[in-house]
């Protein structure tokens, strides 16, 4: 057979031979702007022969931080055809963290949207090897870069399109770091071969099933796991892709969605509830009737919202994924539970010796996943060994699988919750807990315990008043006695991370502060910790074990 | 990432515990039988085993004489597993080619079908690398081999199940020849990436959407280009097999569809044209209402016969491809011409210079192909020069390719007609012939003119009487009036290759025997020949280029 290599480049011929024509659309601060695949292909070329022309080549680095955008799209092509390597930088974070990954990967030049060179400002002197700026939008005053250039000038400038280049497939094409609850970040370096093959395996209709007649609103940022490889699998399938641009707020995506008419949303529940609020608020004046599919990962959407998005046409699907699994490993069209492996996607489910699990749904154990699109290593990190075992990447989740090959996430490993002898999953506790019609979002974490070693504590953040014993009551009707939390906190936000995520590790420090005591996990390992899971559930009732 | 070899084993494992309960359907002499893929997959381990006993290791050569049974689908996944190589004989070719194929590779085990002996005991004597028999079925008296086994009795011999093996995805797992229609067959390595590979691409939308949901009734034959890798697909994706068993016939198809619903047909425009014959025979007496697809390759459908399926509720699917290309290069879900191209495989059409033609629908010129699954070369042989140019196949097709991407095959390179310096299609002017209810078949050759070169001369198998002008008249009205053949030879039967395709050769020859005259590409260059295509076109009207 032929040697023809799986490449970034390859899919950007499919892209422009054979969907040239298909129209995609951009959110920008001019209006919407409609691009095809070949005009898009054609930027790639400009951007690929500006990078050239500083001296960009194979193994170069190239940082973004920038939102999704059709320059971004174009940066996503043009860094690895020419063999480099693209590095989003997640723009959430914290400073000290956003410096601390572009020196781990050392950018030679980075690409940044105008609204965020207040970070790149912020972070002067510190990032030593990034020697060229390229601003899209307005560069203004800065300073303390060799070379500061507007995009437009620096692709305008080009002599000739950059030529794409030949790679091995085993080429790195991006890296993404894990945005970790503690600890500094993990990068994870994405190969040619597994952007390809991720977008091939989400294209099936084992998978989400892109295909050329759907179009795709991307809300969730271009700054972390490839987009989720839709931009990727997009391209390859010829779908159409709305990209909401710079700063995007819920009433951005509702006017999307009535404007552009995409079919389906991906994004995270929570932006997914922020939407259904924003919605009601507007007396239902935006037409969703052309929206079908809400692909929601990152966090678990409470059952009330897929609901009330079932009514409205657009059935929730979700799936399970990491940063490390670039990100999707399983997937469920019908939206319960975690879903089965992906074609090429292997897991199993281990005991503490890494003995295998049987498929029962019953029998719970550490998730560990293997693929040629999951991460065998962190870039340059000493947390490697930690995490992969025999060719198989520690999740730290913990899971059982049912006999249909059906994932059920029952925690993550430092979540669970010992009492008296016995486990308490926090996830499906959460999950039970926001079935009642008064709870908005629930966390809930361990505490110690004299008696019991450990105890679970909720904290919730509430729609209407509900007193403790209401909600105790409630929970008794589907779960054990002894899981019952003796204590709720009502707060008026769950603390997040900066991708979004339930950061338990700061509900933690908060208990601590408050009550002078430690919670439980404080003191437990955090071999697993820093993990970011694209993980979406629609919570089913707790402690049901029954199939898919 | 992680290494993770694309590899058949790696099918295996979502079939045996992700699909392992999915139940699949076989043909055999004793009435229709069950199996689900976790019994194929115990199977597999036991010829695995078996065939480790015997000393299989890799890089073995391991023959296959056999229908489309369960005993020939534990084959194609054991032998790849062990890391050797399966080598499907054609069973329908000549027996000098088969014996010639089999020493090619140099096979060192031939498991048969009992109804097949005939043709080994036809080689005994020629085959000496042979040394194992193995007969699905009752062996009977044959000898001239040092071991003769019945298969039940070989797979229950091991006593433990085969161990399968690691290997570098490019590792060869399968070969097949092409049943050229003039000069021995050329062998096609398959290698463990291009199978899943091309598995993976007709599982997406873009492709033949293989999925867990659907039925597939597998017509055409496993002994050829690896049953176009719906076997691979379907384990991939779980979907179900209906496997028609030893010498099917087209009541047996009927029969199968009648009492096992699959919902999709895979097989040949000459089976679907009989089945059809016999449904009307037996006054439309079987239950076709649950038959959606009839996906047809080999030859040119019939528009009649395409008609005659939409009006059962089958809508008739086609693409183009070939043995060296896995089969699958496009693929047309609406039926028309050949289609666009499958994600990750590139085409293009170049002029004599070997420069690449305007994809405007009118251009046309040679078909070349490139693709993780398009063969580099032939096993052994010294036609691979001629083949093969800068990493492209040289297909030997002449097409149009047009702005969307869609392709059209205008004729075989040798089959086009030169006519006063211009050039008739050949396939276009027999599909424009197969549009008059009184033709059946058509094949036009070019035959040599003193005043224009070379005249088309049409052999036609009708089903009515109609006479020369009035198929001129006919033609008339959609062709230029210089295509129109100045004669029409009536036949019985359009001669045929051991595929099942219009054998030009053949009529070119018989037109000498009786002419006395050559037919004009007698003397062309057969630099093209031997290939064997899986193309099937929906015939447009002639002459037209519009797009898809």
């Amino acid at each position: 057979m032929m040697s023809s290599q799986l490449s970034v480049a390859r899919l950007l011929w499919r892209a422009e031979n054979v969907n040239g024509a298909r129209i995609n659309t951009a959110w920008t601060s001019d209006g919407v702007r409609s691009f095809t695949y070949r005009d898009l292909v054609s930027d790639v070329r400009d951007l690929a022969g500006a990078l050239a022309s500083i001296g960009v080549k194979r193994g170069s680095r190239i940082a973004t931080m920038a939102w999704n955008t059709r320059q971004h799209l174009a940066a996503y092509f043009a860094v690895p055809a020419l063999g480099a390597v693209l590095h989003t930088v997640n723009h959430r974070m914290p400073i000290e963290h956003m410096a601390y990954t572009i020196n781990h990967v050392s950018d030679e030049v980075l690409i940044v949207d105008e609204d965020l060179l207040p970070s790149v400002e912020a972070m002067r002197g510190r990032i030593p090897t990034v020697r060229h700026l390229v601003v899209v939008g307005e560069p203004g005053a800065i300073d303390g870069f060799d070379q500061v250039i507007p995009y437009d000038q620096f692709v305008s400038g080009a002599s000739t399109h950059g030529s794409f280049q030949e790679v091995d497939e085993n080429t790195a094409a991006s890296i993404c770091f894990t945005s970790g609850t503690t600890g500094l970040p993990k990068g994870v370096v994405y190969s040619h071969r597994s952007i390809v093959l991720h977008a091939m395996a989400i294209s099936t209709k084992g998978g989400v099933e892109i295909d050329a007649e759907r179009a795709y609103l991307l809300a969730t940022q271009m700054s972390h796991v490839n987009g989720w490889g839709v931009p990727y699998a997009a391209a390859l399938q010829g779908a159409r892709l709305v990209l909401p641009g710079p700063h995007p707020t819920p009433e951005r995506f509702l006017d999307l969605i009535h404007g552009e008419r995409p079919d389906t949303f991906v994004g995270s529940p929570t932006v997914a509830a922020l939407m259904r609020d924003e919605h009601l608020r507007r007396n239902c004046g935006y037409d969703l009737s052309e929206l079908k599919t809400m692909w929601l990962g990152g966090q678990v959407p409470p059952v009330a919202l897929a609901r009330w998005w079932a009514e409205q046409g657009a059935r929730v699907v979700n799936g399970w994924g990491m940063t490390e699994t670039s990100p999707m490993g399983t997937f469920s069209p019908g939206g319960s539970m975690q879903g089965r492996p992906l074609p090429l996607f292997e897991l199993r489910v281990v005991d503490e010796s890494g003995s295998p699990q049987h498929w029962d749904g019953q029998t719970v154990g550490e998730l560990e996943v293997r693929s040629p699109w999951v991460a065998r290593e962190y870039l340059d990190d000493p947390r490697t060994p930690d995490s992969f075992r025999d060719g198989w990447l520690r999740t730290g989740d913990v899971a059982t699988v049912h006999p249909d090959a059906g994932l059920q996430i029952k925690d993550r490993e430092k979540d669970l919750v010992k009492s008296g002898g016995e486990w308490i999953s926090s996830v499906d506790l959460e999950n039970a807990l926001m079935l009642h019609p008064a709870v908005s979002e629930a966390a809930v974490i361990a505490i110690p315990d004299d008696t019991w070693q450990e105890r679970p504590l909720a904290w919730l953040r509430l729609d209407a008043d509900v007193t403790d014993e209401e909600l105790r009551t409630f929970l008794a009707t589907t779960l054990p006695r002894f899981w019952l939390p003796d204590r709720f906190v009502r707060v008026d936000e769950i603390p997040k991370t900066a991708m979004g995520k339930i950061d338990k590790a700061d509900i933690r420090r908060q208990h601590r502060e408050i009550t002078g005591q430690p919670a439980s996990t404080d003191q437990a390992s955090t071999a697993s910790d820093g993990r970011n899971h694209n993980v979406a559930v629609i919570p089913t009732r707790s402690g049901t074990t029954s199939g898919l």
